[in-house]
């Protein structure tokens, strides 16, 4: 089995539905995992270690850093966010899909780590729904609308280095989408060499 | 919707079951056809030309060859089969995902012209199985199912060639497999960037 697990890089805009998309897609699939990222910022109301993020220090993460115990990192509004790498590599070790939700930025770093990493874009199926849904939210002003949205189409522009798209029209579809692509990865050759062998060895 | 024509070459040994799983396959799904072969030997009983095959004269196939306008052809015991391209280029025009049952040798030419081609190994779950399923058919002696057997493990060993492998333990799951890997097919992004483009452009 420890041929099967499949790491899988899933970026899509701010309104895309990222979180609502995967936490759905875990619920129903033991052996769908997502990564939890490390980050120095202070933990919000709510939020526990482990499950939405690893809160460790400054000075933590940057020996974690330093020992390149990290499979990519990045600093926003003076804090610092990464993934770490034991656990993904335990986790693929053990046959799972694991999903590292990341920007578009840090994708690259990874595929040069893990050559057989495969990427999704969750992507909205119009801007305009984009819009409606970062309005929706009700916790941005104009200005940042108005912001993301800008950001938005630029990270929609790199779609293309993308493996698959997958738009999130409504999450029951962004989820049966997902979870087409890792069955369908699942029966590549290359992670199946096991069984082609057994079968011509009359196992 | 033409940019998502997908061509799909489709190989497995004798008797794993690869007509069983194509009839089914394609009884459910307007959207994935079968390419029919030409051939210039004699129709059988119940044959249908156009269905099971075109059926032409050694003089025709031959022209066809000579002006290129074959994917593939090959002769077995003194007859020609080979693939027409015109009605595939047509099919995947109008967006079908066509799928090519070919020999394993036939499988290099068309990755040339087609470099987009995915395949597909239908393999069967063990060598045992497959020695049931070909006594099972009561049509061969038993020196021409050793024959069979030695040339599947053969075949079974190029498996690793093609993109996908697909097991035939139960028909249902075989169908579902290839239903699985061409709609997750259909969501990768150089399939995709008339939609991705509508949405950056605001269509």
């Amino acid at each position: 089995m420890s041929e099967n697990g499949i790491l899988i890089i899933f970026s899509g805009p701010s309104g895309s539905g990222k979180d609502t998309v995967l936490n759905k897609l875990i619920a129903g699939r033991e052996d769908i995992k997502v990564s939890v990222s490390m980050t120095t910022r202070e933990k919000r109301e709510g939020e526990i270690d482990g499950t939405h993020y690893y809160f460790v220090s400054r000075e933590y993460f940057e020996k974690k850093v330093s020992e390149d115990k990290m499979l990519e990192n990045a600093e926003y509004n003076g804090n610092l966010y990464g993934t770490p790498k034991a656990p993904v590599d335990e986790m693929l070790k053990s046959g799972k899909a694991v999903i590292l939700e990341i920007e578009v930025q840090g994708a690259e770093k990874i595929r040069k780590l893990y050559p057989d990493v495969i990427s999704i874009f969750l992507m909205p199926p119009s801007m305009r729904v984009l819009e409606e849904r970062l309005r929706g939210r009700g916790t941005d002003d104009e200005e940042t609308i108005n912001h993301r949205l800008v950001i938005a189409r630029e990270e929609i522009k790199r779609a293309p280095e993308y493996d698959y798209v997958v738009i999130n029209d409504t999450i029951e579809n962004a989820v049966a989408g997902i979870e087409t692509i890792i069955n369908a990865e699942r029966k590549k050759t290359f992670r199946n060499k096991k069984i082609i062998s057994e079968v011509i060895n009359n196992v």
